[in-house]
């Protein structure tokens, strides 16, 4: 993922980085330049990516980092132009790294570069309500409605024809044409990932952004956190009701309907056409096909095919779930 | 249901509200006027009317509407006085047409009607914080507290010695004396409905209102949706914790006690006296008697009668639940 | 519990306290003075206390009040020194006098002490965001961020270095150093108690406050209420996840995380290292141990011993339960 919103403070030079954490040196660290920290995928020639799980080992055979952070059992996977790093814990030590390429993304402060809207020049036509503030970094669309008390913080691109209501939060966000967000959504804070540590937990950075599709609705309370290196993304003509929870890096189809205090753990697949009853939850690192329907109240703990009606907790099919109670 | 706030657009000819809707000309459609949309119960001559399900029979073969959207099989409970007019989709049809008589219940942009209310009269004596907001056809009675940020949008009717949190947000609500609305809450918003469609969801109006009676609680972080064709309401003396999700058309007793983070479908009938544990959800379309007891984190289904103790997912007898775990 | 930030309205005679109140009259009541309402622990000479459950008699034996209101079957567990009055609810009873002595904490109407933070001195380096307000008797460390639109309302102590977010309210609450508060939380407001009564529901008076342990972060969108007669509590160094609800007078240890929408429901005494996953709910008046987890979804009824790990509903041992599904 190439980040769009947040400074890189590099380059930076290979040993420098790693002058504080200890690793095993496969390779003798040189004066090499690395530009960025990206994921297997998007990485390029001097750039520093991690492979911290056999799941992605297609990924990181074709990989064109110049270094990746990994584990000693791994090292095999990787290219030969691809310089291995072993470490003990390799999301800890990505998470420290890429606090010295994006310090701005662990902590999320309330933005003080906003302004009263009014104080601002707009290219558009927009209808806003009082009190409406705007941040630095912020494009908004033809003929969108911000309601009152609303914060657009620093770093968001919204559509034409948006609504926006009242008491909204939003920051590090894409939001495509024709959506409509609720009032008192909080949209693109950090999400909730960090490293225990008993003296003080170490909160790792989120550099990923949430991305929501055209012709989509949010509905009022809601909560949607920026992804830590991916994105969290919601589908076009997906609609979401109230007091729903996103976490960091789901990615959620199109033409979704999700029910009210629905909660998603975290780095989740969810198909398209996805129907989702209220209350239900869905645990983290999971695929979810198209066209599934999980009843109300359910907990879903594992992958769930195409086209699968679920309901119970643990969700199991629907007419098993049924017949059973 | 004749509802207080939104406008009708009305009278329209029959031929001009079905000039785009495919139907069974039954009956040849004439140059009569309709006056308006309502349930069969409130219709009367010259309105329309709809009836979508054999549940309804009793009120069908009573109504007194002229005119009523309907299947083929369920014609024959119509009185000779009403015409029927047969279509595919009972409800899509009424939504178009209800949309016609009610542009503005679609909708719920931020109300730009409001001024600070520093700045508009009042009739009567109202303490309240710093900017806040009073939107058009709004009455607020005697002795009222109205927290800070608070936006009391166009359509409310408040009370006497109501006391309103901060960060509040109300439109299309009647709220009896004595209520107390803590902050956050944000009711009379449009309820999550609409008609699936893979290239554009169509919204359906809300027409409903929210009605919260006298002596009432509702908790921080609140929403209530106002209904569709029916309202939503909240009886008298009914206190609701936080974090409460209440959807479109549910009807809440008197004297019920409901625990945090409980959600609710919609259209559901819950009576007097009903005490709901934590976490609870209610589907839809359900009636639960008066003198209920739902356990905590309880998944509701099927209907329940009066004076039962029910937990458990999905709830069943409280003893027996408790056996069995 | 010696209350830091409501106003003790008295001392009353003895029998002024109870003169509206039906009791048994074991010892005839005197023009004695009662400075104040305590529980057993912390009540001292001229003191009031309660004693209304079996459970506590340890603490009934010892306790160092004058008086104490109880039930008959209890009054032999008290200490001579202490004399009982036997009424037909001790709860109910204890209501109505803390209700004498501190009538400011059954109601939270908005706070109109507040002032606009630039209208008032601070001792200490603030940065602040737009339409920031302060109320009487709140305290503000070094070096903290106070973001938009939000309040802090009376009776507040922040420590140094504090993150609060925008849209947040908080009162009667004392916050440590190096605390986050994200967007949209409502800390320290009265807790969901009442006297049920079909007349009107009876609130209970709200004594205690909320405490946030230091280097904790608090999730967007969280509701935290204040205690009853002791406090609500968030150990050091705990993480919550955005819109959890914590109900009056739960303690919750050091060191825990806490993930979405988990629900306490009051009254709980939660472990140090505890791990609660998304979802789950926690029943009123338990005791969960030490480097306890907790399932996603999890609905928890009864006490959990230390180093437990659990799932389901209602929750089991983690092996038992995956074995099962």
């Amino acid at each position: 993922m190439n980040n769009p919103f947040f400074k890189n403070h590099g380059p930076f030079k290979i040993k420098d980085l790693f002058n504080d954490i200890s690793f095993d040196k496969l390779d003798i660290l040189g004066d090499n330049t690395i530009l960025d920290i990206r994921d297997l995928v998007t990485s390029n020639k001097n750039h520093l990516t991690f492979f911290h799980s056999k799941k992605y080992n297609r990924e990181a055979s074709e990989t064109k980092a110049s270094y990746c952070v990994t584990y000693k059992n791994l090292i095999n996977y990787l290219p030969n132009s691809c310089k291995a790093i072993c470490v003990d814990n390799v999301l800890l030590t990505i998470s420290q790294i890429t606090s010295k390429f994006y310090p701005d993304s662990i902590n999320d402060d309330f933005d003080n570069t906003v302004k009263e809207i009014n104080q601002i020049k707009l290219e558009n036509k927009i209808k806003h309500g009082h009190n409406v503030l705007i941040g630095e970094n912020v494009q908004i669309g033809d003929n969108c409605f911000i309601g009152h008390n609303t914060i657009i913080e620093k770093n968001v691109i919204i559509g034409a024809n948006c609504s926006i209501g009242s008491n909204v939060i939003i920051r590090n966000t894409i939001i495509e044409n024709d959506v409509t967000i609720l009032d008192g959504c909080i949209i693109g804070k950090k999400g909730f990932g960090f490293f225990p540590n008993k003296q003080k937990n170490l909160r790792y950075p989120h550099i990923g952004i949430v991305v929501i599709g055209e012709n989509s609705e949010i509905g009022s309370g809601t909560t949607i956190d920026r992804g830590s290196m991916s994105n969290t993304i919601i589908g076009k003509n997906t609609f979401l009701d109230n007091q729903i929870h996103i976490a960091h890096n789901n990615k959620i189809g199109d033409n979704c309907i999700i029910a009210g205090q629905v909660g998603f753990a975290g780095s989740s697949n969810i198909g398209n056409n996805v129907m989702i009853g209220g209350q239900a939850g869905i645990s983290g690192h999971l695929k979810i096909g198209n066209n599934v329907q999980i009843g109300g109240g359910s907990g879903v703990i594992r992958d769930i095919p195409d086209n699968s009606k679920v309901m119970g907790y643990p969700s199991k099919d629907l007419r098993k779930f049924l017949k059973e109670n």
